[in-house]
């Protein structure tokens, strides 16, 4: 596996916190909304097992944010999800697909109810703004859209909620899973959400202003010694045994969200109206063909720069989107794409990659 | 400047040639339409003179095509570009600008007229089918649209021509700029049009099918020894000082196409029915505030991570947003978003980086 170097530009722009990572030793990057996001600091096994025990801060700013604001903000956002956003709470963060009106992904974000007229979307990683232009262009809705400049920290990890108390106080433990409050830190208030790509717990920390967001990431690692806080970044592994999807990686444009078993984010028994609502009657009526599995493969590294063919009796079966080396499961486990027809627990198959041939089977997301 | 690596992955992912590329010395890579754009194979400045003077072939095969067709092609291609293609020949390629109902910039392809019924769409780095699917989302036209499996090789340089020649026959050479045609290697035939990302003349292989594709490099690359061929990859130093402009670098968004200078592409004084004309009308009348130019700066080297202030007497005029030493003007030349206001050609401003601070002047684009 050759390693290649990223040529930085303002087209994949970097980060606020850039810098400070980049001091701090991160060694790699990806790109996502068009932005740099780290990837590796030390090594992907080191930062899983430390993820696991102790506290990271994450620069997650590549989650841009879409700001929809207007009368009308609540109906268009419901028009781009198949979740019924109807009974939505202000406070409340939801997990929404959004769909087109064939009914297949754009995107998967998290998204904010901050007002009766006001959602933020919390974007994975493609244009959705440009599906809203789109939109907008025909319907005549009363609202505003535009990317808001705000950066997102991470904190992740079990002890994130100790050092959160220590900056923020103890009512931010107070706080339940996907529900979002606003906290002070030195005289600066900040939105806070418990969430993040991470099953091992945690907040993410929405920064508006620049400078107040940098003295915080300082500030926690001033502080962060007795928590063996570290820099870090969304891990792999982690991700992949805890079944958490990546947009791009795992699903796209040419899936749904029945394939992707984001059955109960798919509400078609309401009144609610989105755009992809009978395409999604359609596709489950006649039900879908293919899904997303988990998988475990008898490697000891694998490296994904595509999607790779999986087998059986030298028949194509479905195709590997994510892969990574687990200490837990001592072998490769991974987030596949599989004709429906062979999403057996246990069902063996082969992959291929150069002249080599391995051997492994389906299991269940979260792998178990 | 530090350099880091990129984490692959299928969301950015490898190309068809990616493998070939690596194997023939590529150092770094961006990302581009979700994919690996190589970048480096010894350096910028080596690439520049070997391209001026010689032949490269790039694996450009992130300039992602959309493919648009029924009987409301046209139509949907002229709601969503400012540039009226109601004369557009089959035949013909056209550098045509995407904007959204406000008039920004989305993308700016090269648009290939196939037949009266059907459009490709080449295009920069923005998912611009998402836009699409919006507009569809309410307006009933007779289209079908998707992202074509077609990968893309730039043959660029003063020995494209003969090189090409080599391959396709002396036909090859009669196609004029902006146009493209049908040509066959060893009973495969290609789309091939004159056109590439340089000023240094040269043409883009549309390759559809992948092993004939991977068969046509290797043939160019064993006969290619004649015309001092090298595998290569958009020059930035080359693009630059030619004026070509690259979205999400030089512009977007948040910019118009009269800021760009691509008035002659932005026509409201015909009867077509594009999504941003009454707002182009408006920005017309009012007058422009900013404008792209050039710049050259008094530097031996720069690296953007993002757009860089530029300020005359301590007032911020504008934003450096591209950049890369010439050898040529051996200084730093670079393309900027200037308030109009100080857009005059020999206008002085400084930048500065870390502590340094460095004096440039305005010029025009292309940089003379």
């Amino acid at each position: 596996m050759k390693n290649f170097f990223v040529t930085k530009s303002r087209r994949i722009r970097s980060t606020p916190f850039s810098k400070r990572i980049e001091n701090q030793g991160v060694k790699s990057y990806t790109v996502y909304n068009h932005m740099l996001l780290p990837t590796t600091f030390s090594t992907p096994e080191e930062e899983y097992e430390h993820l696991k025990k102790n506290v990271q801060i994450w620069d997650v700013s590549v989650q841009r944010e879409i700001e929809i604001i207007g009368n009308d903000a609540s109906k268009l956002m419901q028009l781009m999800t198949c979740r019924d956003i109807s009974k939505a709470k202000v406070g409340s963060c939801y997990y929404a697909p959004i769909v087109d009106t064939e009914g297949r992904i754009l995107n998967d974000p998290l998204i904010y109810k901050l007002s009766e007229d006001k959602w933020r979307v919390c974007i994975a990683d493609s244009d959705v703004i440009f599906f809203i232009k789109g939109i907008l262009a025909s319907k005549n809705l009363n609202v505003k859209v535009f990317e808001a400049n705000i950066d997102t920290l991470a904190v992740q990890g079990p002890k994130s909620f100790k050092i959160m108390e220590k900056v923020f106080g103890s009512k931010i433990n107070e706080l339940k899973f996907f529900k979002f409050d606003y906290f002070d830190f030195e005289n600066k208030r900040y939105l806070i959400s418990r969430s993040g790509f991470s099953k091992q717990g945690g907040f993410e920390i929405h920064v508006e202003d620049l400078q107040s967001g940098l003295d915080l990431y300082d500030h926690f690692f001033k502080i962060g010694k007795e928590f063996d806080l570290k820099p870090g970044c969304p891990n792999q592994i982690e991700r992949i045994e805890g079944g958490l999807l990546s947009y791009g990686n795992d699903m796209d444009i040419n899936d749904n969200p029945l394939e992707c078993g984001f059955d109960k984010y798919v509400n078609l028994d309401t009144d609610i109206m989105f755009l992809g609502k009978q395409s999604l009657i359609k596709i489950k009526k006649d039900g879908i063909k293919k899904k997303l599995m988990g998988v475990k493969v008898d490697m000891k590294s694998i490296f994904l720069t595509e999607s790779l063919p999986m087998t059986s009796n030298d028949k194509r079966i479905g195709e590997l989107r994510s892969g990574a080396f687990s200490p837990k499961f001592n072998k490769v486990v991974g987030i596949a794409m599989v004709n429906k027809e062979f999403c057996n627990i246990k069902q063996t198959f082969q992959i291929q990659i150069d002249n080599n041939k391995f051997l492994g089977e389906i299991c269940n997301l979260p792998i178990d």
